[in-house]
């Protein structure tokens, strides 16, 4: 999965661990210059041609992974929005269950085909893409964000809402979803072999692969697989032994006051998530601390101290869940930090995009071919055996431009017949607007995350609900259009970054870019159809959905819609002294991150995430305290043994992950069969368990 | 601590314990015999004299270890009543200790005397022999089975009882603890070093010891005192983290339903307690199994087969907990199981005692000082190096056989003029009967020990319950008089066997036995002190202390004074059937004992202990199913790594008991100081749930 999907909330975790991979990278990069090439060592394994690459077992093992992924994605972003690279167990799994395929097949003869790499990385590219839907496709953000249970909740303008629906839901995603794929693949050339930008996570991935295709590789993914699934099998039976004790609301582990009755009002407890405890691991520990230390900050002494002000600066008498009271204030003071780093982050990947574009463009015209990345490598002047062998398989197979010029305005042709009639709000001539402007964007888009690893799809989406929201205003529906806006934006320029990804990694593995370009396209359609139908079980099943309080609250559906009724209606529905912390907020956000910049590396890493800090505040902090429990294993682990803790470490934390996420299949379909659990475990003060024991002793 | 402190309950359990001990003690002559003389290391290490042995440091360690192991033996005593050895966690913090002791002091200067093996021998015994009164003062049993409370819950007679008071008891413990001490003082060198009899869990503490003070064994002690420290820390935070939960009855960790509510309700859950993993982890595979299966066939089978006849074989309108109805089946199947049982392996190990005496004693007329033990070994033809220096040493200090008769008369009178002052029942002249009688037996328990590592105190105790109950007679309290003289025996007979079995250590660890007796007088004296304070604080903390079902149920206290009353009056007490099934139970238990002793080795170890399988019959499976977890842990663990388990596993399993064992000590003093815990983890079924919070609601 590649950064876009983070999106959002975690744009800016993803920097740092993009940073932790450039590191990787450079050692790699440093190891193969002085030892060996890497493709020396395939050197003897003939590449399959582009058809070859695209097997049938491939998209088999793809499907079943797609599936296991949306589940763990969209239980993600229905919890906390917190989405962390499952690159690594993508790619893990694959490699797994292609090897017992093979393995199995082999028994009975010979295979009409060996296993191959390139074969895995269209695996990695297709289960990527299809999650990636799960994640763009706005389940947990802006589409879910439309819906009457969120209007509710928001400020005003609860009349219009449009719910969830698995027929325009499948059909808004396959309009929507194909635009990105053929904007960039134009400039594949350009980005991947002329400018060498170096997309991290796609590079990352690419070493992967390859080193499980080498047989030291080999070996040490076989127990990284075993170690995944002893951790996946734990965590499955983990979520189900939970199950068992959750009849009712606030019983069972997952409302386990650890710290005691009055911190777990606040909302600090360990809630025993198996998942987020693997989210701490794999996040950076900075970001386990700034999630914590956002949370402190705020349900330990914001909400508090402004709830001694109840009367004054807002009505006493309104629920706690009005947005016109205490969490008015949790809402949008989120929403100010998110916009400040944001906005500072956009300008700060914007001017780095056009100054590294300028001087690549003008050094192009000097001496062709070679980059001016930040810091050009002496070693780029000349090519490497590598890097040669990579260029000439990835120049050989050629998508013609016509054939991406064509596509593109077919399916925008098509997108802005279609579009208006899903959403009455939405009229074709924004569709036209975003249409003209979304190849720049989602170019931009792919040129930044190539250089920072840092996907904007969020803040592009933003950038839409603003625009298009205010351009249709407050009368016309102005919210769903500016939602309905926001999804048709994130899609595209989400979907751009992704494949330009994985061009980097298939020019790594010497995967043709038609067999990445075929296969984003069946994981994109896969997705389409497979991420609404998760969602719609979840829908289904959990009929609290949306709640704040609940197991499933989707924090970012109630943000995203907010957002857009700020957009159209300006602050008139912020309580008291709402406006001047949000300025205040925006601002630390905004000063934060330039400190960040200008420090030097020894203290910047110790200077916290405002994009992570803003995650609890509206959550609470129960969340953080998984994470920084991951942390402070891994960290621990790192301490005992480094290197195993390195190897295996990802591993158990995708085992944790994928065990819980899968869990949720099974647990969705007996709340769908309206099996309930037949305990209530259930956490009293001494004081109400007295009474609660005297009224149980009337009964008998 | 030695095996006759396991005494009733688990005497059979140590058996097998037994087993493996003697093959480790094999393999360790094994090893001796081919490669090295463990004397011969030694060699250099001057030996000190008995007096220096004796240092104060070495008793203020024990002092300290003494309350610690008292607090976990009474506390198993309390709960189920299977204490495990804890040999081993005793001989690794009595280095522990003394080692930093020695360290820290040696930082200062050089040290008056270095920390020699016989200091080690000095610690281990006087920590021994004072926990031992833990258990043979009968405060989970005999004594406690006096009381007004235990008296309630048994059949008749509650009118004689004799509640706890610090007073009585520690005068009580203070005249018939030390009798057994004398008693086998004369007869040391003849079992020792005539007749050669193993002891194996002496033996196994010395080569514990020994191995200690070799550099090598120095390091792997290090090892394992912090593997003991980790789960000692883990263990106690544990009990302190379940305690938070605890307000109100069947709240906390205690009482989770793991498999369910209705497995709950027939005592099948597991309760989280780490003592009983623990504990589980040391007893053998085939102990823990039994008492699981105990524990299936009771409270799985019989007890809801019995519960479906009530109303026809007793009055349905009785209370559960009342003797007369069904709990009147689970106390004498139990009783019946372990009479049947203990009568089986008295006449066993009696003809087993006999007829080696009788062999020793002859072959003794024609070549002295040769052993003829079960299989005597070649190698014993001639002394060898270790032989001949310990035989030397231990020959050198002696202690007048004047000096150990005088003391015994001198403390028989004194005892028999104070002790029916302290119990009216117990009349004079059925004292002096018992002491009369005593020294016989002490010698029969000692020598049967040293045989088979199994001390049949409990069941000579059982002996006095029921000779002197009859002779009392019921008119004149006989339920108290039989009790009080079961004190009185076990106390002697458990005491003898202690004393040889460290003669046993201190042989092989040059100790003199001087030294020994003084160190067992001075921790027995500890003991008699120690021992009685800790109950009363239990008793003091905890107000249901011996109420079926509580924290501390005490079953051996009902069980011991059921006996009682069955002794004076008959089966009169028995519900319907009752005397039917503890026939078949009491013929099955001897059967099963047959039929292991005839079979094989190979099939033996499979046929569980009739023992073990009575423990659950009374209290429930819950702790069955701890231990079986517990065995299970090491199970897999000796299947990834035999060595380490082997190594470390005891040092885990102690860790655990010993933090869980010394967490009482806070939890009790705040049960004394009156802070209750402030949450209540509560358990409801989906149905009551719904109704409690609708109650709450309705309180607002």
């Amino acid at each position: 999965m590649q950064n876009n999907e983070v999106g959002f909330d975690s744009t800016k975790m993803k920097r740092k661990n993009s940073e932790d991979e450039v590191e990787v990278e450079e050692e790699e990069e440093k190891r193969e210059n002085q030892q060996w090439s890497v493709e020396r060592v395939f050197e003897d394994q003939e590449v399959p041609l582009w058809r070859n690459q695209l097997t049938i077992r491939a998209f088999v093992v793809s499907f079943v992974l797609s599936i296991l992924f949306s589940f763990i994605v969209m239980k993600l972003n229905l919890t906390t929005g917190i989405i962390p690279s499952l690159n690594v167990s993508a790619g893990l799994l694959g490699f797994f269950f292609l090897k017992i395929w093979t393995t199995f097949l082999g028994k009975f003869g010979p295979l009409s085909q060996p296993f191959t790499r390139q074969e895995n990385t269209v695996i990695q590219t297709c289960v990527v893409a299809s999650s990636g839907i799960a994640f763009s496709g706005g389940f947990g953000s802006y589409l879910f964000g439309m819906s009457e249970t969120i209007a509710k909740q928001s400020a005003e303008d609860s009349d219009y809402h449009k719910n969830p629906s698995l027929s325009w839901m499948i059909g808004f995603l396959f309009v929507v979803s194909f635009l990105g794929l053929f904007s960039v693949v134009p400039l594949r050339k350009v980005m991947i072999i002329d400018f060498k930008l170096t997309y991290p996570s796609g590079t990352a991935t690419a070493h992967l692969i390859n080193s499980f295709h080498t047989p030291a590789g080999a070996k040490l993914a076989k127990k990284q697989v075993k170690t995944l699934g002893k951790f996946f099998s734990f965590s499955f039976l983990w979520g189900f032994f939970q199950w068992f004790y959750t009849a009712g609301d606030d019983c069972g582990f997952a409302y386990f006051p650890t710290f005691g009755l009055k911190a777990y009002q606040n909302k600090f407890y360990f809630d025993f998530s198996a998942t987020y405890v693997g989210v701490g691991m794999i996040c950076p520990h900075i970001v386990n601390i700034s999630v914590l230390l956002g949370g402190i900050l705020s349900w330990g002494l914001m909400w508090p101290l402004i709830d001694t002000r109840k009367g004054h600066w807002y009505s006493a008498a309104l629920e706690s869940t009005n947005i016109h009271g205490l969490q008015g204030y949790k809402v949008f003071i989120a929403i100010a930090i998110i916009l400040g780093d944001g906005l500072y982050n956009f300008f700060k990947v914007l001017s780095r995009t056009l100054a590294a574009l300028f001087f690549q463009l003008r050094s192009r015209g000097a001496s062709s071919g070679l980059p001016v990345v930040d810091h050009p490598s002496p070693k780029s002047l000349k090519l490497s055996y590598d890097d040669e062998r990579r260029t000439r398989l990835f120049i050989k197979d050629q998508i013609p431009t016509w054939f991406a010029i064509a596509g593109y305005v077919t399916i925008a042709a098509i997108s802005t017949a279609t579009l208006p009639h899903i959403f009455h709000q939405l009229k074709w001539y924004y569709i036209l607007v975003i249409y003209i402007f979304a190849p720049t964007l989602a170019f931009c888009n792919a040129y930044g995350c190539g250089l920072t690893d840092w996907s904007l799809a969020s803040t592009y989406g933003k950038l839409a609900i603003f625009t298009i929201g205010a351009w249709a205003g407050a009368s016309h529906g102005g919210v769903l259009a500016g939602l309905a806006a926001c999804g048709v934006m994130m899609n595209i320029v989400s979907t751009a970054s992704d494949l330009t990804q994985d061009f980097k990694t298939g020019y790594l593995t010497l995967s043709s870019p038609r067999s990445m370009f075929v296969s984003q396209v069946i994981g994109t359609a896969m997705g389409c159809i497979i991420s609404p139908c998760v969602f719609w079980l979840f829908y289904k099943a959990f009929d609290d959905l949306g709640h704040p309080g609940s197991e499933y609250p989707s924090p970012n559906a109630v943000i995203y819609r907010n957002m857009a009724i700020l957009g159209v209606q300006g602050f008139s529905a912020l309580p008291k002294n709402c406006l001047l912390l949000c300025y205040v907020f925006f601002g630390l956000a905004i000063a934060i991150n330039l400190i960040k910049d200008s420090s030097g590396k020894k203290w910047s890493r110790f200077i916290p995430l405002p994009m992570a800090m803003a995650i609890p505040f509206y959550l609470g902090p129960y969340f953080a305290i998984d994470m920084a429990m991951g942390s402070l294993i891994l960290f621990v682990w790192q301490k005992i043994d480094r290197r195993k803790a390195d190897n295996f470490g990802p591993a158990v934390a995708s085992g944790l992950i994928c065990g819980d996420g899968i869990w949720t299949l099974p647990s969705s379909i007996l709340a769908l069969a309206g099996i309930k659990p037949p305990i209530c475990m259930k956490f009293l003060s001494r004081g109400s368990n007295s009474r609660v024991d005297k009224f149980l002793e009337s009964l008998g």
